[in-house]
């Protein structure tokens, strides 16, 4: 059983007519995409009416994507089905009646933190973390009570630990690499990745090379290794791909992605910019790249299948129902 | 020199005319009030826009400070210099730039936590506390640089005392006591009283019943000796009133300060409602009686003053200039 849906579980592309070539010839169904990095409530529903607009912009290409029937339905008509998400729930603001609002805006994903502190927990740059805050333990329960997926990239050990074991649902790491492969905070620790098997969650293997062992030089080979480690470990059926592709995107989205409006950089700092892709995996045209080397590292069809977006439809059909 | 100004530093009064015609009979001459407890910028606004109104409809009583010599001017024309303050940063939502438009706005204080977590730090009930965040270095700095207060009231130990250590001006907790008299995590920690005095800060002894060891049914002595044990260990210079009045909100006021939106109150939860304040303190006309308290307890008249409000003005002046 191949023919399961190419799924990339996290991307800030500009979706650009140019974009949207580059996704269909890489064969993807679904994408999860950025609406959010920074900002409150209002300036969220901004960025959703952009989606509308592009949504009304391109029916023949792009589909508002509420449950994994919406998976179907995109690739029975060549379309993408993208479900929306944010990675800072600044959106919230204080106010967690906005979690059932965001619900029913179509919202899919939320982080729980970027990388600095949020009221709901603690981003991995923090110096410490104070794992799920009070509020973070309301917020879980009420996306759990909502259906609204809990990401816990970008989240310190302590609030990923924190979150999982309070989720009654499973939760995903959309976007990261294992700590041990690539030693940066902004990757998992093994710890993280075992309490995400142990409770059919998911983790996102991350094409951004910050995430990559040797960065914009790691190869085709070394990447799969990793998953196929991640694999022995801890099972195939936890894998997916979130690329993290910021495709389209100028560097000043990187300066607005660290510093948001909360900091103040230095002076001295060097301007922030988009590091090079590496060589086999520079758009969404690359996908069957990585699906080729998955199978040459010794990963059988169903298995690639599986990483590639088989994985990911599972647990968007548990997350928000429907028959991908 | 007995001849200073009488100076609340924390009240959330419902600022009717009976509240008013109690404050002057207590003779107060300036109010630190607070204006927010949750909510966003936009909510805050709000909130100083009914201050806009107030102030205009009550020309010959009240007088919107932004300078210690507003307090002059208050006392010279017999009404009450009102310094504005917010209870909660999330009024920054996470804009840094919030800081500076907030000063413009005549805003004078600003808590770094409410009871929560907040983007800048732990507040005293969250379980732990990881300090200030990345936000709130940032904007320690900038309170710091546009001259808005710093206020520790509802902060976590290490919270405050981080605040304390990283912030170039003096800082004040605007309305609490030592945790050692009465012990609860809202009061402060004689380490906290120690960093305030040992940097020209400020402790505002509160009259919430919350706050004092035998609550409602705390004696005026009590209360008096407790300020006696903290001037003999830190100095009397750091001492002023803080009372935490609320006279005139209804009990559904503490509702929303507990809860505010971010959390669903449990069923089994008690109605929240405002404690009896002690016989001894009903309201602002009862100052003179805690200044004869203190001078019972053996505080010369220069220390009563200062205690009442020069110690409060002096600081004032260090924030935001100008002569008292």
């Amino acid at each position: 059983m191949t023919d399961r849906p190419r799924i990339d579980a996290l991307q800030y592309a500009d979706w650009s007519e140019a974009v949207l070539d580059e996704m269909r010839a890489g064969g993807l169904d679904a994408v999860h995409a950025t609406i959010a990095y920074h900002g409150g409530f209002r300036e969220g529903v901004l960025a959703l009416e952009a989606w509308h607009r592009r949504f009304a912009d391109h029916p023949g290409r792009l589909l508002f994507a509420r449950t994994a029937a919406d998976i179907a339905a995109a690739r029975d008509s060549g379309r993408i089905a993208v479900f929306l998400g944010a990675q800072n729930p600044s959106i919230l603001e204080d106010d967690l009646g906005l979690v059932e609002v965001w619900r029913d805006l179509g919202l899919r994903f939320l982080q729980i933190t970027y990388n600095a502190q949020s009221l709901l927990g603690s981003g991995h740059a923090e110096a410490d973390d104070t794992g799920l805050t009070l509020m973070g333990r309301e917020v879980v329960a009420e996306m759990n009570r909502t259906g609204i997926a809990i990401d816990l990239s970008h989240a310190g050990e302590r609030t990923a630990l924190d979150a999982i074991a309070a989720s009654a649902r499973p939760v995903a790491v959309t976007h990261a690499n294992p700590r041990d492969w690539c030693p940066t905070d902004r990757n998992v620790s093994d710890a993280v990745i075992a309490a995400l098997a142990e409770t059919g969650g998911m983790l996102g293997v991350s094409l951004y090379p910050h995430h990559l062992a040797g960065g914009s030089d790691c190869t085709l080979d070394a990447f799969c290794r990793m998953v196929a480690d991640v694999a022995g470990r801890h099972g195939t059926e936890m894998l997916g791909i979130g690329s993290d592709l910021c495709r389209g995107r100028p560097d000043e989205a990187v300066h607005w992605m660290r510093h948001g409006r909360w900091r103040r950089p230095a002076t001295h700092d060097p301007p922030a910019r988009f590091p090079d892709q590496p060589a086999w995996f520079r758009s969404s045209r690359d996908f069957p790249t990585i699906a080729a080397g998955l199978a040459a590292t010794g990963f059988s069809g169903d298995e690639v299948a599986g990483i590639m977006g088989g994985n990911w439809a599972r647990f968007i059909a548990v997350q928000f129902g429907g028959k991908p």
